[in-house]
């Protein structure tokens, strides 16, 4: 593909020379001459000098005359997507229809142009829909409902009774409708609370590798449409989480904690149970949220505070051998003032009082 | 149920209307018209004013007069189980028996009314007590042996000669029995040292989904009778955690270390090797624990402290803007002291010393 | 084995009986008569004399006369381990051969005294060095290449087009080339982006249980030869490990961070994206890394800092309520010494500029 081919496909205004061919797709600091690659962290803007790169996506406010030829869009990273899913190395493709291996039970729907690969079991009562790939070794248990078009990775385990839209990928290790954790402790023994309830997810919802997401004591954990949940991330028992919301790898979230729409959570936060994070809030990664959070709030550190305040305090802990050096400082003029103020008004020190 | 009946089984003081019809079960918040629901969390109490519930399980020490029936008992949680366990969904079956797709090694001993799923595999000398039920794609390896009304889920992996006592419950995706993490470093370079030892799991253990277990490098790493242990933990090898402690999602716990009985570890919370946490005591959310924590203690932060100490220093640390404010203000009416007492006693400032 | 033979094997200096039969292999704490244990972590030293061990293998600067004899050598868990792997328990074998369940696709390569157990799946164009074990239920990917000499434990999940080197382990549950998460957000939508890229692991990599390495956006994932990580750890996609790296237990590394060689991650710590790790650093547990690292430091806490930097701030945090009373007994003193000199100078206080 020349440069003017790609800026035609992702609908972007060249800067350069538009008939230079492309031979591959690469990251901004590997790129060889040749390759097309992007900037959409501002991070890597000073790269641009640098890059062996021949052509470049970027975002319209930059038109530095570099010599390879940039290619001016709105989202250079959606742009950069639609050129590797055309150039990229083909999908690999699973065989439609059920393998032979696979174990179905009784009463279960499965629509048209459906795959299960091998050594999938599929419990009684199951629905999967139209066009949805089970991968080898999934497990499906009864009355669970999959949506279409959805892609299940191997060795992914969903429990019974569980809904799950349309359009939903769940990568390899994942468990869906493990049991909520809940005891009741009567004496010191801890008596298990049966957990009723189930988990549904929405449609457009995709989740990583190796998370757990548990059900619900009774009623639901609820993953809305369009999360995206990230690797080894804990979900308990009765979550919400709003539509659009972004959770990413490690993160837990406590027992019946509420997660507004278009939320970010970043790495390894933690939110306690039965609190509110309201639509449109960032919380940092690390924090450690144990109370609500307003809408369009940035939290971070633990326990989480305002972005702002989070960093004041942080800029004055570290400021702290400074102030107590003040501290010294004081106390020693403070003494000598005494000592004047003795000699003229020639009597003790004064006292505290 | 009426609610008379729902109070016998309870064995609970009925408030109110006792001929009321129940028709279903409900967390507070959502329940409905002719719904039961409970209260256990003191957070929501206030709660009981405003649910629509017809009946709500409440504390003996509860007593309002509001428009629902009130069923008063000792522990709410466990009496509310009580009637899940009776009105909730037929929990899932498994057919007892050998699936004729699971692979069985040589010299396995399998108990009575054992249930092996499809795509189980079974290697050489296991032993299954009897009632348990072992999921799809389980993988058990030689010598182990499951107890007695076990209830092991899919995917779970459990290696070779590891010893599990009755009545233990594993979600799917644990890992029990990996190998430690131990290396000799010579050089740089990075020398396996053989993990000879097993994992011991006594009666009542509970373990959530994607939980990895480390075999002790020579003896054994120790999970007590009635431990529970939720998502995501990771116990290293030859820890040993004392009866009924409690583990929450995504805790660590490193090397070695020793944990009493009846201990809370809450999410997050992170353990290093080699030290001892007194029996009792709870680890907050989040703590790092960097050395022996003393019987019946609460510590929380990191580094874990006392927790009333760390509420205290956190307090100071919010306030350190007011305490500098104060240093500045002190600076500044010393300055102007010193100014004064160099007009009245005619010399230059006092030096410090 | 007498003491002499172990001696002999391992390298070491005899202090004591020679001649002591040695019956069992034990820790330090645990170890009975006629046992043989060692000491490698200091903490351990004072254990010497209470231990009742016949034989200890010590380093060489312990020549304490007790009652056990000692072994001095320059390593002693490298010695120990080199008995424990002569005289422990006989390791788990596996039959070489391909299980006539396991699953196997079309154009791939098997090497020669390959193990394949039951119910692995074997995707098309997979290439499996010499002498390599592949346990039940693995999956592995269109086109990835497993090298010789290898052990991958049940369960493990190896997407497509990965590389991987020689003499590498992974324990059960682990996901190797999952997605890279990565979205291109429109209008709050998240737009997934191809993730084109792979992962490749060098010779002598050993990956704990549950752990997730995603594939790169494009290029790879990197694992440099002699890497060893520990239970659910998190690599996201394009992060570059440099070799003998150690990443302990429940550690995330952002995406395309790159982490220099020798460097020791500690448990639970984080490190965002995009920064640089250098060689023979050290990261503290639960340490937040927010920055780039130079080699050979040393960091911990949240932001990581310089570990002494980091002990000074938190000792002045600890010393907080002393500075506190500090500030306080000046303001007295101050309010004090301003009313003397009111009473000298006969007018109001100095005020505040």
């Amino acid at each position: 593909m020349t440069v003017r081919e790609i800026a035609e496909i992702v609908g972007g205004v060249v800067i350069g020379d538009e008939s230079l061919s492309i031979t591959g797709l690469s990251g901004i600091k590997e790129a060889k001459e040749g390759e097309l690659t992007f900037i959409a962290n501002n991070k890597y803007r000073p790269l641009l000098k640098l890059t062996k790169a021949s052509a470049v996506i970027v975002p319209s406010d930059i038109n530095n005359s570099v010599s390879a030829s940039l290619i001016q869009v709105e989202n250079p990273s959606l742009a950069f997507a639609k050129i590797m899913a055309i150039a990229g190395p083909e999908p690999v493709t699973f065989k439609s229809g059920i393998d032979p291996t696979a174990v179905i039970g009784n009463d279960v729907i499965i629509g048209k142009n459906v795959s299960i690969q091998p050594y999938a079991v599929i419990e009684d009562k199951v629905e999967i829909g139209d066009g949805s790939i089970i991968g080898a070794c999934v497990y499906i248990g009864h009355y669970t409902r999959v949506g279409k078009d959805s892609l299940i990775y191997p060795h992914v385990v969903i429990r019974e009774r569980v809904l799950m839209g349309a359009r939903v990928i769940i990568h390899p290790g994942t468990v869906i409708g493990g049991d909520g954790f809940g005891f009741a402790t009567v004496k010191g023994v801890h008596h298990k609370i049966p957990q009723i309830g189930t988990v549904e997810i929405g449609d457009d919802v995709e989740i990583g590798s190796n998370v757990t997401i548990d059900r619900a004591r009774f009623d639901k954990t609820y993953i809305g449409n369009g999360v995206k949940i990230d690797n080894l991330v804990q979900i308990a028992h009765n979550v919400y989480i709003g539509e659009n919301t972004i959770v990413v790898a490690q993160v837990g979230i406590s027992g019946s904690t509420v997660v507004g729409r278009n939320v970010i959570i970043a790495g390894q936060a933690g939110i306690t149970g039965h609190i509110t994070i309201g639509d449109n809030s960032i919380i940092g990664g690390k924090a450690g949220v144990t109370k609500n959070i307003p809408p369009n709030t940035h939290v971070t550190g633990f326990p989480a505070r305002d972005k702002w305040e989070d960093m004041r305090l942080q800029a004055y802990s570290r400021r702290q051998p400074e102030f107590i050096d003040k501290i010294k400082k004081l106390e020693e003029k403070i003494e000598a003032m005494g000592r004047k103020i003795k000699d003229i008004y020639g009597e003790e020190e004064p006292e505290n009082n």
